[in-house]
């Protein structure tokens, strides 16, 4: 894939849900975003990480957060370069690639609708090779990328450009400036050459969204089209499932809560638990821990495939939980202590999928 | 008053947390920051605001946050000058003055440490003729001066610039930041030439602490300072008390709370309060309003004239409360809007000091 036009878009959303893990954001909206840049900017290029030159200025665009409240509140174009050209004239720099931060149905897309404002190339990678809730929680921060100076920006016309000591620092400040413009705005950070970008990011995820979402094209996906996507993915369908209750709190700038689900098939009579924030992060059958963050769990509609967000999850939804092994530098003792189970302060080891390739 | 030297500092930091009205910071603390300073650097060199050129480039500086906060988190000498170097290097200019955005113990002192650290001349003005809680309440939002951008630093190396749409969303968002960094902050803002701040600020405003402070000399001071205070300020004394309590929360990035007081002489008996949020704001006897900001409510210790900010007041402090008339533009429509009872949540029409010459 070298270019993303609107065929592309349309299957990289329904994809990059999937690897979004329940975050991410609404892949609607993120596809209607990307489209309407495309339509009024044409087909946006794209750069295998592999080809980025050392010197290349890359700079990241995603929006932070609640999805809960993003589905409500969508930026304008103007809003989806800006946070892209105010880190840019902080730094003085002249940026040569736009990239993804995390994948998911809004932050694999909002970089191409700024690619495409912007007139740049996008990069075919993303920080994460999935999505997590708070900005510290990407490899970059394991190979040493500073998030600041970073911008934030929101659709009333404020900003404000934040430099911290750490990248924990940032996601704190960035933070509250979020929850003060509504929950919801438009962030550029990470700001990197080509050849941190090359060490730091997780190569071809747009390819990978876009392969994911061709397996779900209606009339493509078979009966079972959760199974298809976990081979794709190397992983398998953990829980086949109901969901029967959703407890959910939007709190400090999150989407929050647990959902309750009954379980079919292995699981039939079991009650199954998605603890999430923003992302689904534990999965549990009954007190049994089945998987949890940093591998991928996502939660898709049995019948079609479609990845359901946890904004969107609500009782009656029949799903089928497939469980993907995350990126393996996630898996080393420092990208656990990022992004495993602790680090959103649930009490469980990680448990991650055995027998992956490293 | 053509300088500011170690004598200076001492008038100026008793003087000037009379005008803070309880709030602009513990003068003990300013006082120490700014002697500081000056013992390493020298003197500063005081522009009196008539004399300012239309072409000088003014960056206020000031501590943000909960007064409760800042007297055990003194900044460092660094952070001083960093939110003015911070805002210079982001505005891409050169500053030639600094100045006060308000009248207080820390917010009348810190601009005379950033002057002396960075070896610029100091405005004898500030942004309101006494202290207000949030950064919008400045004379300058009346005569259309922009808060923002704004420099945002704390003592550990975090910094933010904030530009917004109005004054009220930079008090909004770097007020979350402000409370990020620990409940205190160093900032910059409300850059403006020199005819701007001859058109907003209000005059004479250090040389007026410093004659208070005069005032207040141990040995100066007779039986009742109180009463030479009101009448240098042009003010009263309204009321004679005890303080019997003091309900405090420190919420939102404030000190808020109600002093409770016991009258004496002509309001033997009867049980007056004080609403405070950083700044003493409105002053009943019983259900009875005898004064509302914006004019000054300063609370001063009955034996040595001594003021006492919101966060010292304690039980069994003798207490005279002196009514001060604030600067005339405050008694505009426009004025009381932005700094009348009603700004601060209170259900009271403000009461004025009667008989001032406007």
């Amino acid at each position: 894939m070298r270019q993303v036009g609107l065929d592309e878009v349309r299957a990289i959303a329904r994809g990059a849900a999937v690897l979004g893990t329940g975050g991410g954001g609404d892949p609607h909206i993120g596809a209607l975003m990307a489209a309407a840049a495309i339509r009024t900017h044409g087909p946006v290029a794209l750069t295998p990480l592999a080809e980025l030159p050392d010197g290349a200025v890359v700079l990241p665009v995603a929006m932070m957060g609640a999805p809960t409240v993003m589905v409500e509140k969508i930026p304008s174009a103007d809003q989806v370069g800006r946070a892209v050209d105010v880190l840019t004239r902080h730094l003085g720099l002249e940026v040569t690639h736009v990239a993804c931060i995390e994948a998911g149905g809004v932050n694999s897309l909002v970089p191409v609708a700024a690619a495409a404002e912007l007139g740049l190339p996008l990069v075919d990678a993303d920080g994460m090779g999935r999505a997590f809730p708070e900005l510290q929680q990407v490899l970059l921060t394991l190979t040493g990328v500073r998030a600041t100076p970073m911008a934030v920006v929101d659709e009333k016309g404020n900003c404000a450009v934040i430099d911290t000591v750490d990248n924990r620092w940032a996601e704190r400040l960035a933070r509250s400036v979020t929850i003060d413009m509504g929950c919801s705005a438009m962030i550029s950070n990470y700001a990197m050459d080509g050849a941190a970008a090359r060490r730091g990011l997780v190569p071809g995820t747009l390819s990978l969204a876009a392969s994911v979402g061709a397996l779900l094209e209606p009339g493509v996906a078979g009966e079972d089209p959760a199974s298809a996507v976990a081979a794709h993915l190397g992983g398998r369908v953990a829980v086949r499932a109901k969901v029967v209750d959703v407890e959910r709190r939007t709190t400090t700038g999150f989407a929050r809560g647990t959902a309750v689900l009954e379980g079919a098939g292995e699981h039939a009579g079991r009650r199954l638990t998605v603890d999430f924030q923003n992302e689904n992060l534990v999965l549990r059958d009954g007190d049994h821990v089945l998987a949890t963050a940093p591998d991928l769990i996502c939660l898709l509609d049995t019948a079609s495939g479609a990845a359901i967000t946890t904004e969107q999850l609500r009782f009656g939804h029949r799903v089928s939980a497939v469980v993907a092994p995350c990126d393996p530098r996630w898996r080393t003792p420092e990208g656990l202590a990022l992004a495993g189970p602790a680090a959103f302060g649930y009490p469980d080891d990680a448990v991650l999928l055995e027998g992956v390739p490293a």
